[in-house]
């Protein structure tokens, strides 16, 4: 057989032309969004105040297996993508396994991370449309930057509020949103009513995604030319980010290889939905028995400690009702948290996924985390993400399992993004600072007792 | 003619066995090392207390043309390599300029930029050896990031002194060099003689490559078992990015192209150096007439202001004297200058050629490479290191005057590096605080005053 480079890059022509909906292949389909008054499912009308309309088609469509990626958008990706399908021969040695580990890079471009791939597709629809700006929230701020430059790109106003403990453990991801001409708050502020609400009831509070998700809604509906967009979780986002697993599926195909096991860190779903999209594809057409594994940070586990349960999508509860694993639209990570993944809820897809037995799901300590991320960058020479090396530390335990029983696995593992804007969490971790909170089963009972009555 | 691609990857087949030894071509040799007591030519067994003994050979060897890449570099590089050579569609058209422009992009791996091209070689041939470990100096934190890789991968001691004024702009560089195992000590110190001396002298100086390089080489010259090693300036280290220009030249061969402009930025030379190899190959031979650009900050002007002389390579003056533009050993720039590049120095091999006629050099001030950076930054979507955006500020230069000439020129530049790590100057420059400092005539009288006597 042909020998396998370290790195297999898709040419141009190989790219893929259309996203994959995997909704359209999906036995049971993700329930819908509901009307937070009525409980009825939203209809577009209801969405065209919130999202452009383009999306909103997307967002609700189950059925069109295939969206043809638009010429602009084409062109764009064409700036950092392909990217590499990278097979881990270093780290495979240094473990000493018969596993054949491979991964999907998608931190060479300057956001740091996959989130671009959705970025410039919603920023693009904004446009088309005809508005002014958008808004959103961020977390470890991948997304905030990543709209920031798809924004620039499209000459578009962007407002990025930002979860208030990643704003001040990283200083330096506001310059490069700043850089590409974004204004960026730090969530909760007193520049929304919904913030004011929200710090009056916790005053001393570091934020949550689900907080800054509420204060951008507030100011896209309530300012003349504006949408807000959101870089996970929803079906549009997965949408876009099956851009990572077409071109992985692609690569893997061109040397005829068929993963055993698919593994992804699970937030809000972005990168898992988008990488696994065709894998699970075949599972469910019974091509394949693919492995799945979504990995959550212990701090954080929606998926395996969570309800599946309709809930508020943020924590200010002025979006749709979404029906996901959830540990309450009020959790929120103890703040000595550094791993990022922070969302109390998973996409509906990957829920309904899980909820049907074709996903697996298990949980990492941060720690152990930031050790695997230490042996990854010391071996393969990429300083990964925290997100990101959830993934690699389960990569690493399947790796080792083959390594007892002797089976040469194939692992295909994303690693989203690079941690050079997070040197304050391996500080912490190298001065031995780190703690491995989890939550109690009594805070989850407290975050789970909000969830609405449907 | 066959489309070119946004980027064109070689693939691993096509990567240069071998590096290429410009002096071998030169008319003009570099310049030999004097002994700094005897002013006689360095013998290799001089040199072998500093340097790893196949390094002196290197260093010294001005008729080899080609140097075999061990294999053990050779499966490093393909960690990271081959780097991709950009057409920069995006830029050309903000620009509207009709010349064609390409740069080669060596930030994507961990240490950010070229330098591990050259870490990797010099860790080998220590390992090699037999040594414990090895010593050096940073500057902006590049160099010490690759050389703590380096190490890592082959288990070497790594100890780093960092010029005092990047370790305190840039604390997350000393954490990404924690992460791969080596120390780092801010220079001038108290932890060596030469550091000592230094600082009495010069109690509040914010430090300088010059003086990093003194303690590092007196650490490595009385530790057992350890050696110094140096990421620019010195022929071996050109020798090593030769790769950069080697891929370069390969890339365009594959397209047909041919380069009129090729275009670095010049601190010690390391990457320019190893850039335009192969193209000044071709002007030395009369095969091309490939115009080449030296570019220097203002603040720190070694080609354009500085003489060509004998000069000591370190503050300390522990060091062999080289033949070289310089501004003298003592010349330290303005700590308000934060686009790297601070050497008072320039290669031998650059400073000959230099002096030869066979390349021109420009200066840039830093508000302009900073404008120059951000305008990249948009259209390109990478975050460029402000060394590299020299280079950058130049090749548009270049093209805005060819949209005014209407002429289609090749212009081919180096992006040596991403600025993730060089935020804090980002946000003065965003702030408006920074300047443009440029030595007077009596500053560089004043530093030149010290050059020895020959």
């Amino acid at each position: 057989m042909e020998k396998i480079p370290y790195k297999i890059y898709l040419t141009e022509d190989e790219m893929p032309k259309a996203w994959y909906n995997l909704r359209a292949d999906m036995i049971n389909k993700p329930a819908p969004l509901l009307n937070p008054g009525t409980h009825e499912p939203m209809k577009a009308e209801e969405l065209a105040p919130v999202f452009c309309e383009e999306l909103v088609k997307q967002e609700l469509d189950n059925e069109t297996a295939y969206f043809p990626i638009p010429e602009e958008v084409y062109n764009f990706y064409k700036m950092y993508r392909p990217s590499p399908l990278v097979r881990a021969y270093f780290l495979e040695k240094a473990l000493g396994t018969p596993a054949k580990i491979y991964y999907k890079f998608e931190g060479n471009n300057t956001s740091g991370s996959h989130k671009l791939n959705s970025a410039i597709a919603q920023a693009y629809y904004a446009k088309k449309q005809g508005l002014k700006g958008v808004t959103t929230e961020t977390g470890a701020g991948q997304w905030g930057t990543a709209l920031s430059m798809a924004c620039s790109y499209f000459d578009l106003d962007c407002k990025v509020y930002m979860v208030k403990v990643s704003y001040q453990q990283k200083p330096f991801r506001r310059e490069v949103m700043r850089t590409y001409g974004a204004s960026v708050t730090p969530s909760p502020s007193t520049s929304t009513e919904v913030g004011k609400r929200i710090l009056e009831a916790h005053p001393g509070t570091t934020g949550s995604l689900g907080c800054a998700i509420s204060e951008a809604v507030e100011v896209a509906t309530t300012t003349p030319g504006y949408r807000y967009v959101l870089g996970s979780v929803l079906n549009q986002v997965l949408l876009h980010q099956s851009v990572i697993g077409l071109e992985t599926e692609i690569a893997l195909k061109k040397y005829g290889i068929k993963p055993d096991i698919v593994i992804g860190c699970a937030g809000g779903g972005s990168n898992l939905g988008g990488l696994i999209a065709p894998f699970m594809r075949d599972k469910i057409k019974g091509l394949a028995d693919t492995r799945i594994i979504a990995v959550e940070p212990a701090s954080c586990p929606s998926l395996t400690r969570g309800k599946y349960a309709y809930d508020f999508c943020d924590t200010g509860m002025v979006c749709p009702l979404a029906k996901m694993y959830t540990l309450g639209s009020n959790f929120i990570p103890s703040p000595n948290h550094a791993g990022g993944l922070r969302y109390h809820g998973m996409s509906s897809i990957l829920s309904q996924l899980y909820d049907d037995g074709l996903m697996e799901a298990v949980t990492a300590v941060q720690t152990d985390v930031f050790r695997a991320a230490e042996r990854f960058a010391r071996v393969e020479g990429i300083l990964p993400a925290p997100e990101s090396s959830h993934a690699i530390k389960v990569a690493i335990d399947e790796a080792l399992k083959c390594k007892e029983t002797g089976e040469e696995k194939t692992i295909v593992f994303g690693l989203t993004g690079t941690g050079y804007f997070d040197m304050v969490a391996y500080e912490s971790f190298h001065d031995g600072l780190m703690d491995d909170y989890i939550p109690t089963d009594d805070d989850l009972k407290a975050s789970l007792s909000t969830l609405p009555v449907i």
